[in-house]
């Protein structure tokens, strides 16, 4: 039977990578690469660096393919069936590659970013794949740390405060409002600097981007100060490099706790 | 300078220490223990198999202290402030432990069950030490794979939906109502099985005890049909090593998605 790893493999840090997760590495005969396009090569390279690093030269097999073009451009409702058509798109890529590149005794590997539970698709694609019924495979997932992490590491700061809950969700969905019945929030996804909209109330941020990267900045206080700044800081970063990735933590009210 | 390393080991699988942890192991002086009664001498003998396994002998010392006794009986609104005496008691020790027994040029490390960010008062602590202002040092904050991220990789599902976000919580708050503006809840520190609570609705349960250890036991399904089984499940498994871990994942209205 086929056999699949989901690796997490940290989101930036190479040292992040778990014992676990160097094993499965090694374990691996054949890695499934998708292309995101040149903006993303620099994460691309990051994976061929953590190969190179981890497991010996000749052991292993590298399948790339071509990310199908994601409908960038859909707003508002439009954007779950977007998903959802490019979802289906790459469940063909995945079903194809696994057929034909991975033989019936081998074990295949998806390296994914972070930790695979959050905002990742690799898992449902997968799921969808096995729903087809045209090919069979059992698979696991390795856990990895997540962007998440990485940030409130790097800010020496935990995720929820004393008995309290924490939330993590989307730029998009922040614009929305100020999730309800939690003050401290994570943001992943956010192209648009949504904390801006709250820069007139009393929250701390505490921001992170390219995190744990050589290229890792790292800003954080009270909103109305610290917004500004990241603006700036952003703004030149995405200037310089082409492209960004940055979370950010919200924490509502810091004096009161 | 006095160093501290804070190191997040991971919820129960030894492997899923990162490198990042194992070369702060290894660069440590001085390992600061709280032992905190026997139920928990399980997690105490995990944290020793860590250093046997990757730190050669000789190397290091190990520091032991008594936790300070938690009021766990103080309910209520009385829990914040029981937690604030008890953070105030610890704080005393680590800065008794830190001045007398790690010297001018040493590297102290506290190793903390799963992600230090979640739901663990070390980082707290340590900021009430330097806060004193009796001993300075600096200290850096390592990653761990959170119990969270073990529960979801084991049932190798994802923490959010798509484009939607995902709350993680105490067993207390979820005791109080299913959070609002979330349909994807992750508990932790449930000492009382408050997912029966929600047993008559539309909700799945992603659940599992000692996540990652030899003792680990999944569970999963529509709640209604779960609930019973965990709690059998639960209680005999309590029973048997006379103290739990367990974590939850309620996904609600699973098929709307
Ligand atoms: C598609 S999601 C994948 C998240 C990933 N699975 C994880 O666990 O971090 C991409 C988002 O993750 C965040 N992200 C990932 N890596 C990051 C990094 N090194 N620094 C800052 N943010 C990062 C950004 O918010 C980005 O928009
Ligand atoms: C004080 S919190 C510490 C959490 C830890 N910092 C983490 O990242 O997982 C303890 C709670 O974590 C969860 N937990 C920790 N380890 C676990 C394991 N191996 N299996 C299941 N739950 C675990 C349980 O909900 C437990 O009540």
């Amino acid at each position: 039977m086929r056999t699949i790893h989901v690796i997490g493999i940290g989101a930036g840090d190479p040292d992040q990578l778990t014992l676990q997760a160097v094993r499965a590495l090694r374990d691996t005969d054949v890695f499934f690469v998708l292309d995101k396009g040149e903006v993303k090569s620099d994460l691309t390279q990051l994976r061929r660096d953590l190969l190179d690093a981890h497991v010996p030269e000749g052991t292993y097999r590298v399948v790339e393919a071509r990310d199908p073009e994601r409908d960038r451009k859909a707003g508002g409702s439009a954007y779950s069936p977007a998903v959802g058509d490019w979802r289906s798109a790459r469940a063909g890529i995945y079903e194809r590659m696994i057929t034909e590149e991975l033989g019936e005794e081998q074990t295949g590997a998806f390296l994914v970013w972070g930790d695979p539970a959050l905002y990742d698709s690799t898992l449902g694609i997968l799921e969808e794949v096995l729903g087809r019924g045209r090919v069979t495979f059992a698979y696991d997932v390795i856990p990895g740390i997540s962007s998440v992490s990485a940030l409130v590491a790097r800010h020496r700061t935990g995720l929820n405060r004393v008995a309290r809950p924490v939330q993590i969700t989307t730029g998009r969905r922040l614009a929305e409002g100020f999730p309800e019945g939690v003050d401290d929030v994570v943001v992943m996804l956010d192209a648009h600097q949504t904390f801006r909209q709250y820069a007139d109330q009393d929250i701390d941020i505490y921001w992170g981007a390219y995190i744990g990267t050589p290229d890792e900045i790292l800003d954080s206080g009270p909103i109305a100060e610290a917004a500004p700044r990241i603006e700036r800081l952003r703004a030149e970063a995405r200037e310089r490099k082409g492209w960004i990735m940055d979370t950010y933590l919200l924490r509502r009210n810091p004096r009161e706790v």
